[in-house]
This record gives structure tokens, C-alpha cells and sequence, in this order.
């Protein structure tokens, strides 16, 4: 804080209250402004978290409403406030999440009010003292157990808040069910309830600017597929670029988009497990085969690994420690190699956006595993006998690596396959391709 | 299913009946002892699970008991459901998680209340149909607002449930008090009932076994570098061993531990953000630098990936295609770099366990060092000039990648010390070390 600092000795107290005063009115309003800013910059990153606010504030007003106006529809009772409980714990970012809440929600509560209003019915068989010692053993009993259950690996993925709402509401309708005897219809109040107010954030989520987690991660897939085909065709460029003029182009960005890739892992299988709920997308429906995108993920992220060792060689000064003629005799090869198979990669990003199968990917990747054969091969023979051992090395050692990023991206490619034929992605041959220029 | 598949087709109707329900209770059986198999593995794997499901039980029967003796402190009123609730929703693993939740709860249900019982005096003043469409508005408004804030990163990490519940409880209290007038006796009964029951699950979380998510980061944190420790000094045998005698020890476990390194990110951060709520560990107390513990993560993770770059030279065919005199004469200072920088390593994650500054970790770093001097003057002279390059490079990249071990080890030493003085680790210096055999 510079308001403190301030020189304020040679003044009356007033105007040195003032002094302090206006000091600080200035750092509030400073502080707000880059709130403001934070704020603005939040949205402008992604406009679908405004949107997303607005529809949060459209479902709980619409809730609030129907409570209002329940002079009309009196069957509502006094579980108001369960509704208004539905709309703001099942709304979520996107409609994946939404409906895995909603149907969580939905299903835990119906299953649990029955059985506590089966176990009722057995506390009732006993007497006075006895009725709240059994339901106490009872309660221990499944509440202990559906927690315990929630370690599951399988569960916690895709019912974890099921188990907690299955918890929730059986404790709630049998704890209640010993104060007074409506068991039955308390538990029914609560149950349509909870399913006309999963309903409403159901349908707000998927009628208003819907954000489908399933295109999402088809998406960032694409993309992540694009950043490391951007990284290949750039570093082939680049590095003889830098052997040769010693400098190097100004728009490095390619160079740090693989980084992103390397943290997606917990994400993806976040988003698939999400996606999952999508039933009704109609573009990928029931049955999308969201583990196969998985995979191409997963061996995105290993080819992702191999473009960071290529990253570390790209050193001015050891690039141009390197033998004129070795450089020039691997840099044909090395270059076809990056070529080809950052444009296969770029091809199979499209393609995953398009969702059809791709045509060119096969000659882009036997183009690369000749260039690497020859790369090889080069490697292999002694011409080079008088040059420093350490001077070689790096130069070589970026050869090898791009060699084995050829077996990679063929394996890219042939998850890629299996996913095009799961998801039964429109096939592209018997359409004239509009670039055969003759 | 194996049932549909057995031959019953010489055999009378009633038979065949038989023999299909015995398949299938079979069946049935097989997969109840799987499952209970499953759940004695998870029990097993770690049995704090099992304690934690006990633990909510014990919770759970606690609040339910409270409200069975209700005609004992009648204060409760028809808010014992929110009991049940806070208990469900607060109770987590560790200690740090459910006193977030707790506290997030708390201080959300206080503010959000008296936001509403003051939303709710203004309301009072429009009369007849405008009441409703200002308290609509209002929600509207603040709903929208505070569900936007939730996408702020530094607000999501630490408070993201605390505003959740802050919509919640606004908008349950407002709506509620438009159909009675007590909304300061609701609001304030709502706020005592959520005090009350999130302190019966802190404490019940706290006393019984707890759980202190500080602890385990700090001991995974630790875990990690020996892992890393381990794979250096067992890659160091390893690797010559395979070049001499061709085959390598059986157990290679320690290969593939650093494996989960490298996929730890997320959860550390996690575990910080919670770590910081542990306010009474009676080891780290108030302020412990957890930020320092992920820079320490962030390093090891860095050095991972070169331990990952280390592994693929690890294959048989390739090392014993390197002429022996090259490989016999970087031996010593290869093997040298991978025992001090492992014994390194090893020593900071004891060090870390327990909360001690180390004496001896400079030393061990310092002779690295000199190994890797005399490495790279090895690799830079040319005596080598018969060789084949493609023979000579993979031992030689092993060689470069040693070299750049050495100053990622120092990294991590260095952070770890500005941990150690930050969170004002024990010193050693001044005890005599047991160690020293004269």
C-alpha cells in the first residue's frame, strides 16, 4: 500500500484525513477497475461462462416463480426449497454434467426413498425405544456402506453423486418418518419434486446456447492433434533455418502449443466419462465410442513427449557446432519426415472435426517411413570419421527422434481408423476430390 | 454368458429348466465373489477407506440420534433435515477437504442469509404483484453474478462450494420468506443447524483417525523423489550390466516408478489448495509454505521426463551394438552421476519425511557434478573417429541426457532448500552424525 507512504508532515489533521481519504478512494477504484478488467478478460475467454451465468439466473428465477404463483398449483407442499436445492446443485457447465447430475439425482432419490420407506415399515414392528435404535443401526449400516462403495473407481466416474444423494435421502425420509407418520407422502412430494426440477435445469441447459461436453473433447482432441502437426511442419523450418541464418522466424507459437497437451489426461477422461450422458446429441448419439477417443489421446500425448526432446536441441549455438556437411547431407530426409507427418497429423485433426474418414493420411505416412528408411540408413555409414563425436551428437540425436516419431504417428493413425470405423465416420472415397488439379 | 452356450438338447423341458437355474445361480455366485473380492482389495489397498466409511456412519447416526430426542431440545424445529444434510454433504476424506467444506458452508450460509433478510426488507416495500418481480429480479441478478465468479480460478480453487451454497441459501430464504413472515427466525434457525452439524462432522473427522490431506502430499511429494532416486541408481547397474552380460536383475520395478510421476500435477494442486484449511496440524500449523511443496513437484516432474528419455535407451540389441572400448570408457562417470544424484534424490525425500534439513545432499551433488565435467570432456574429444556413428549415438545421448540430469537435480536442491527455510525445517548441522566410522 503506497497510501501510507505518502508525505503528509507539514499539514493540519483535516486535510491530512483528506489526503488519506482521497489516497485511498483512488486505490479502491484502482482495485475495482482490475476486478472489472479480471472479469471482462474471464468472459471474453470464453463467452459460453456469461451465457452460462445468464442461464443459471433464468432457471432459478423460473423456479422462484413457480413457488410464487403456488397459490395456483397447490401440490407443492412445503418442499419449495428442494426445488430451488435441484436447480442449483444440478446445473453444470455443460450438458454432460447436467444430466449425469440430473438422472444421478433423479434415480438415487427414488431408490433410496423407497427403501427407507421399506425400512419403515420394519422399525414400526418394534416399539417405543426400540424404533429409533433400530433405524440408528440401520442408517449406520447403508450409510457406511454406500460410502465406502464410492471408492469404487467405476462408481465414483459416473454415480459418485448418486451414491451421495442415495445417502442423503435415506437418512432424510427416516429420520423424518419417526417425528410423523406421512412417511409415504413425504417421500412421494420430494421424489416429483426433485424430477419437475431436474426437468427445468435439464431443459434450460439444453435449450439456451447448449455446451455439449462431447464436442468439446472431439474438439480439443482435433485440436491437440493440429498443435502437434503445427510443431512438426514449424521445427523442420526452424531447425535448418537456425543451422543456416542463425536466427529464426519471429512467430514462434507453434513451438509451445504441444505443451498444453501434455496436462489434458485427467480432463479427457473427465470429459468422456460426461459425454457419456450426452444421449441425445444428434451427432453422436447413442453408443459413441468415446474410449477410442481416449486413445487417440493418450497417443497424442506420447508423440507430444517425443516433440519435447526435439524441443531441447534447438539450440543456436550447438545447431551450429555441427559439421556444414553432415547438416546438409541428413536435412532432406529430416525435413520430409517432419513434413509428411505433421501433415497427416493436421489431416486426422480435420478429419475428427469433420467427422469423415481421410484418404490422404496413408500416403502421408508411407512418405514419411521412406524419409525415415533414408535417414537411417545415412545414420548408419561412417562418412563421417574426422568430426568431433560431441559436435555430431545433438544433429543425430534429433535424426533418431525423428524416426521414432514416425512409428507413433502411424499408430495415431491407425487408433484414429478404429475410431472412424466405431463411429461409423462418413467415408470420403467415392467422392471426386475438387484438388485434383491436372 | 456361458449359460445360453451348454447343450441341454436331449432333455425333457423340466430338466433343462433345472440345469439353466443352476448355471445361473452359479453365475450369480461368481459375481458376488468377485465383487466382494473387489471390495476386500480395495479395503485392503488402503484401509483408511474403510475407516472413513465408518467414520460418516458414526456422523450420520450422531445427527439422527439428536433429532430422535428432539422433544428433548426443542429448537431445532422443522430444520432437521439440514442436519442430516450438512452432516452428508460436509464429510469428506481428509480433514482438510471437510473443514473447507465446513467453513466455505458456514461463512456462505451467514453472509448469503443476511443478504437475503436484507433483500427481503426492501421487497417489503412494493406491495401486492411487484413483491415477487423485484425479489425475481434480485435472484436473477445475484444468481448470474456469483455463478460467473465461480469461474474464477483463485476464488474456484478454494471457495467454488462456498458459493454455491451462497446462491443456495439466498435464494432458498428469499423465496421462502414471500409465503411466511418469519424469515429472520428461518434464517437464523438455518444458520445455527448448519454450525452445529458441521461441527459435529469436523470433529468427528478430526478426532476419529483423521486423515490430514498435508501429510499425505508431504509423503507423496517425498515418495515421488525416491522413486526417482531409485530409477537412477538402478538404471546405472542396469544399463552396463545389459552391455556386459546381456541380460539384466529380474526385478525391475524400480523402472517403472517413475512412471506415476509424471501424471501427478492436478492432484497436487488439489491437495494443496487443501491442505491449506489444516490449520491445526500440530506439525505444520498456521502459513506452511504449501506452494513450495508443488515447486519441488513441478521440478521432480521435470526431471521424470528425462528419466523417461533415459528408458528408451534401454534396450538390449542397441547397447551391445556399441563398440566396447567407447562404452567401457564413459562407464565410471555415467555410473558415477546416476549413484550420486539417485543417493541425492533419496536423501531429500528423507529429508522432507522428517521435516529436517540435510547435511550431506551438497556433497553428493558437488561429486556429480565433477562426474558429468568429466564426462562431457569425454565425449568432446575425438578419439572415436573408426566408429560407426549410428553405433556410438545411443550410448552417447544416454551420456548428453546424464549431463543434463545433473543441473535438474541441483534445481530440485535448491528448492527444497528454500522449503526447509520457509517452513523452518530442523537444522542438523549441529548434532554429531552417527555415520562417521573412523
Amino acid at each position: 500500500m503506497d497510501i501510507a507512504s505518502a508525505n503528509f508532515e507539514n499539514v493540519g489533521p483535516f486535510t491530512r484525513a483528506w489526503e488519506w481519504l482521497k489516497a485511498l478512494a483512488v486505490k479502491l477504484w484502482a482495485m475495482a477497475v482490475e476486478f472489472a478488467n479480471k472479469m471482462k478478460k474471464l468472459g471474453q475467454d470464453d463467452p459460453r461462462r456469461i451465457v452460462h451465468s445468464l442461464k443459471v439466473g433464468v432457471a432459478i428465477t423460473l423456479v422462484s416463480l413457480f413457488y410464487y404463483v403456488r397459490q395456483l398449483f397447490d401440490r407443492f407442499g412445503e418442499d419449495g426449497i428442494w426445488a430451488v436445492l435441484t436447480v442449483v446443485l444440478v446445473f453444470e457447465f455443460s450438458v454432460g454434467a447436467t444430466l449425469g447430475k440430473g438422472l444421478n439425482r433423479m434415480l438415487a432419490t427414488l431408490s433410496a426413498g423407497a427403501l427407507a420407506v421399506g425400512v419403515d415399515q420394519v422399525a414400526t414392528l418394534f416399539d417405543g425405544t426400540g424404533q429409533p435404535i433400530v433405524l440408528g443401526i440401520l442408517a449406520f449400516i447403508i450409510s457406511a456402506t454406500v460410502t465406502f462403495m464410492r471408492f469404487f473407481p467405476a462408481l465414483k466416474a459416473r454415480y459418485d453423486y448418486g451414491l451421495m444423494i442415495f445417502i442423503l435421502t435415506f437418512c432424510l425420509v427416516s429420520v423424518s418418518s419417526y417425528q410423523d407418520d406421512e412417511v409415504l407422502e413425504m417421500a412421494y412430494e420430494r421424489l416429483y419434486t426433485i424430477i419437475i426440477c431436474s426437468f427445468i435445469a435439464i431443459i434450460v441447459c439444453i435449450c439456451v446456447c447448449p455446451v455439449w461436453i462431447g464436442e468439446t473433447l472431439q474438439n480439443q482432441i482435433a485440436n491437440n492433434l493440429e498443435k502437434l502437426g503445427n510443431f512438426l511442419e514449424g521445427f523442420g523450418r526452424e531447425y535448418f533455418r537456425l543451422s543456416e541464418e542463425g536466427h529464426s522466424t519471429d512467430d514462434k507459437s507453434f513451438l509451445h502449443g504441444y505443451k498444453s497437451v501434455l496436462s489434458f489426461e485427467d480432463k479427457e477422461e473427465t470429459m468422456a466419462n460426461l459425454a457419456r450422458w450426452e444421449l441425445w446429441h444428434y451427432r453422436f448419439g447413442f453408443r459413441h465410442p468415446w474410449n477410442r477417443y481416449l486413445k487417440v489421446g493418450t497417443l497424442t500425448r506420447q508423440c507430444a513427449y517425443k516433440l519435447e526432446d526435439l524441443k531441447r536441441y534447438l539450440k543456436c549455438f550447438e545447431i551450429q557446432a555441427t559439421p556444414t556437411e553432415f547438416r546438409k547431407e541428413i536435412q532432406v530426409p529430416c525435413i520430409q519426415i517432419c513434413s509428411e507427418s505433421g501433415k497427416a497429423l493436421k489431416e486426422l485433426a480435420s478429419a475428427i472435426k469433420k467427422m469423415r474418414r481421410s484418404t490422404t493420411v496413408d500416403g502421408h505416412i508411407a512418405k514419411s517411413k521412406i524419409a525415415a528408411e533414408k535417414l537411417n540408413s545415412m545414420l548408419s555409414n561412417s562418412l563421417w570419421e574426422n568430426a568431433n563425436l560431441r559436435e555430431i551428437i545433438p544433429t543425430a540425436a534429433v535424426g533418431l527422434v525423428l524416426i521414432d516419431i514416425v512409428p507413433c504417428t502411424e499408430k495415431i493413425v491407425v487408433s484414429f481408423k478404429e475410431l472412424a470405423s466405431r463411429a461409423r465416420f462418413e467415408r470420403m472415397d467415392d467422392r471426386v476430390s475438387p484438388n485434383n488439379d491436372v
